[in-house]
C-alpha cells in the first residue's frame, strides 16, 4: 500500500533571479490534507511560460519561496476520504493543470457550472496560489510529490502517453479550450499566432478537429518547415512578409493568439478576420494589449477575446479526444535534474516544442 | 401616377463648419437612375450622430458637397424594372437606413449570406458613399427625396409610426442586432452604457426582448428618471456613483456601448461582466479604444466586440418585433427646416432622444 510522505522536495525559487537558472533543490512542507485531496508522486512535468513568468514576478508578485511547475503526471498514491478522492484508485495516473482547487460551492455561479477556471471565490493556481484558510501558498510539479483538490486530477486515458499528456494540461488544453468554445471544425479556417509550445498544440488540434485550413502566424520563417511537418496548409511570416495584413485580409475565421509580446501587430492580425470573425487571446502580455481602433471591430462585426486554461472536464474531454486522434505533440524530454537549465532553454527558445522534466527512481535518488 | 423630378433639393454641408449649423437647402443631383433603384419621396428623417461626426470630418475625409441623414422613411414614387425594385408599389411606406447599396453579388461572402452591411466590395453609405460606377457620392436624407437601392428599403409595418420608425433604421437597428446576435432575452442581464438616441432604444429594445434585468449605465444620474420610466431596473453613474466598478462587478451578461468616447471607462466596464460575458461597442470613437490588458479578457473569457447596423433583413425583423410589442422610442419631430438648428441642439445633448426632421407639404413649398 503505497502513501506519501510527510515532507516534499522541489525545484525552489526564492527570488526574480531564479527564472535566470537558480532554482534551488530544495525540502518544503505541503498543505495540510484534506480528505478531498489526493497525493501524486510526479513522474512528469512540462515547462510552461507562466513557470518563468511566475519566477521573474513578470505577472506580478510571486510569493517567494515558490515551486513552479503546472503540467503534472503521476501516480495516485494517497487519496482523501471524499466520494472526489475516491473515485480514483491508489496507483492511477493522472494529470494536474494550472489548478489545484476552487471553491466548488453550489451557490458559485462558476463552479456549479463547469466553469471552475473562472471561479472568483476560491481559484487556487498550482503554484504561487493562495489557500487562505490554512494561510500556506501552493507549491508546483517541479518536484516529487504533489497535493491537490482531487477534484482537479484527471485520469489519463491508456493511449496517452506521460510525456505527452504533461504539455496537455496547461499548454494544451489553453489552446483547445478556444478552439472548441469558437466553432473551429469542418469549413472552419482558423490562424494560429506564435508556433511555440501552445501554438504547436494549436496546429495539432485545429487540423485534428478537421478545420478546412490552418495557417500557422510567426514573426519569422524559420519555423515554417515545422509548421507544416505539425499538419498547417499556411504560414504567415509577420516580419518577413511584404503586406501580410493586405494580401491575407479577411482570410480567416479564427485566430488564437499564444504570444504575449506587448507589441505584438494586433491590428494586423484583426484584417486577416473575416466578417463575424473572433480573434481570442490566450498569451498574456505582461501589460496592456496594443490599443486598437473600434472601427476595426465594427465594421467587421469581429471579437476579441480571451480564454483561460479549461474546467477539468474539458481537460477529460482533451485527453479523449487525443487518444482517438492521436494527437503526438513535439516533447523533449529531460531529467528532472535538469530543471535549471531547462528554464533557461525554454526563454532562449530553444524547446522544440516542449520540455517535459522526468522522474526517473533513479534521478530521483540523486537529486 | 407618381414620379420623381430630375434634381433634388436638400439640406448641403460644403465644409466642417457645416456641422455648426451651417447646411444650406440646394439643389443637387441624384445619381444616374438604375433598373434596380427606388426614389421615395422623404416625410421623415432622424438626426444621427454619424450625421455630425460626417459633416465635421471626424471619422476622416468628408466628400462636400455632401447631404447628410440615415434614418429616412418616405413613399416610394419611382420604382426600376428589377424584381427588388419590384417588389414595391407606387406610394408604399419605406424606410432606408445607413447603407443605400453593396455589391449584392452571388460570389460575395457577405451579401450571400445575409451580411450586406459588411460587404467588402460595393457597400455605399447612404450619403459620403462612391458609387464608383458613376463616380458619384451618395446624397442623404435631409432632403426631398432620395434615390436608393430597391433591395435596401424596407416597408413599414402599419402599425409603427413614421416619425418613430425613421430613427429605428440607424439608431434602432444598431442595437437591436448586437441584443439579437448575442443571446438577450430571458434569463439575461444586460448593461447599456450611455442613454442618447442609440441607447434609449437599448433600454427600450432588451426590455421587450425579455431580458431578465436592464441596466442603463451614464456618466451622470440626471437621465435616471429616464432610464427608468423606458423600462431600466438599475441604473450606474460612473461619475459619480463611488466604486460602481467593485459594486457592481461580475453582474451583467452583455454590455451595448453606445458611446463614442475615446476616454470612456472600458477596464470598468469589463469589470461589470459575468464569466463569459460579451462586451459589444457600437459607438466608434474618433480614435483608439482606451487600451485594456489581456487579463481582464482572459480571467473571465470576456470577449470585446463590434457591430455594424444591420442587413435589410435584420431591420425588417426589428420593425416587426417593434410593431408586436408596441416599441415606442421618444421621438421629438422637428421641421425639416430647422436641420441646422437639429444638428446644433443634438451635438448639445438636448435630444430626448431623437430628433426627426419632418418634410411637411407646407414646410417643403416654403423651403
Amino acid at each position: 500500500m503505497s502513501s506519501s510522505p510527510d515532507i516534499f522536495h522541489g525545484w525552489v525559487g526564492h527570488d526574480p533571479k531564479s527564472a535566470q537558472g537558480n532554482m534551488q533543490w530544495e525540502a518544503f512542507t505541503p498543505k495540510p490534507f484534506a480528505e478531498t485531496d489526493v497525493d501524486i508522486k510526479i513522474t512528469h512535468c512540462g515547462i510552461c511560460g507562466t513557470d518563468i513568468h511566475t519566477l521573474r514576478e513578470g505577472w506580478g508578485a510571486t510569493h517567494y519561496p515558490t515551486c513552479v511547475g503546472h503540467e503534472i503526471v503521476g501516480h495516485v498514491v494517497r487519496r482523501g476520504s471524499s466520494p472526489a478522492a475516491q473515485r480514483f484508485q491508489i496507483g492511477d495516473r493522472v494529470g494536474v493543470g494550472a489548478q489545484a482547487a476552487s471553491c466548488l460551492k453550489a451557490d458559485c455561479e462558476e463552479c456549479s457550472t463547469g466553469m471552475e477556471q473562472h471561479c472568483g471565490k476560491g481559484f487556487v493556481g498550482t503554484y504561487n496560489g493562495l489557500y487562505r484558510e490554512h494561510n500556506y501558498w501552493s507549491m508546483g510539479g517541479y518536484a516529487d510529490y504533489t497535493r491537490v483538490a482531487a477534484h482537479f486530477a484527471v485520469k489519463i486515458p491508456e493511449r496517452v502517453k506521460s510525456a505527452d499528456a504533461a504539455p496537455m494540461m496547461c499548454g494544451g488544453i489553453t489552446v483547445y479550450a478556444p478552439l472548441k468554445n469558437n466553432g473551429a471544425g469542418p469549413g472552419k479556417k482558423v490562424g494560429i499566432v506564435g508556433l511555440g509550445g501552445l501554438g504547436h498544440f494549436g496546429v495539432l488540434f485545429a487540423k485534428a478537429l478537421g478545420c478546412e485550413k490552418v495557417v500557422a502566424i510567426s514573426r519569422r520563417r524559420n519555423k515554417a518547415k515545422d509548421a507544416e511537418t505539425l499538419g498547417a496548409d499556411d504560414f504567415i511570416a509577420t516580419n518577413e512578409d511584404d503586406k501580410w495584413e493586405k494580401k491575407n485580409s479577411r482570410s480567416l475565421d479564427l485566430i488564437i493568439s499564444t504570444v504575449s509580446s506587448p507589441d505584438m501587430p494586433l491590428s494586423g492580425y484583426l484584417r486577416l478576420l473575416r466578417t463575424n470573425g473572433t480573434f481570442i487571446q490566450v498569451g498574456a502580455p505582461e501589460g496592456d494589449l496594443p490599443p486598437i481602433a473600434a472601427f476595426a471591430l465594427i465594421a467587421k462585426g469581429c471579437k476579441i477575446g480571451g480564454s483561460q486554461i479549461g474546467s477539468p472536464k474539458d481537460i477529460e474531454e482533451m485527453l479523449q479526444f487525443a487518444a482517438t486522434k492521436g494527437i503526438k505533440p513535439w516533447v523533449h524530454q529531460r531529467p528532472m535534474r535538469e530543471a535549471n537549465q531547462g528554464v533557461v532553454d525554454f526563454e532562449e527558445g530553444k524547446a522544440r516544442y516542449r520540455y517535459v522534466l522526468v522522474n526517473e527512481e533513479k534521478e530521483q535518488s540523486q537529486l
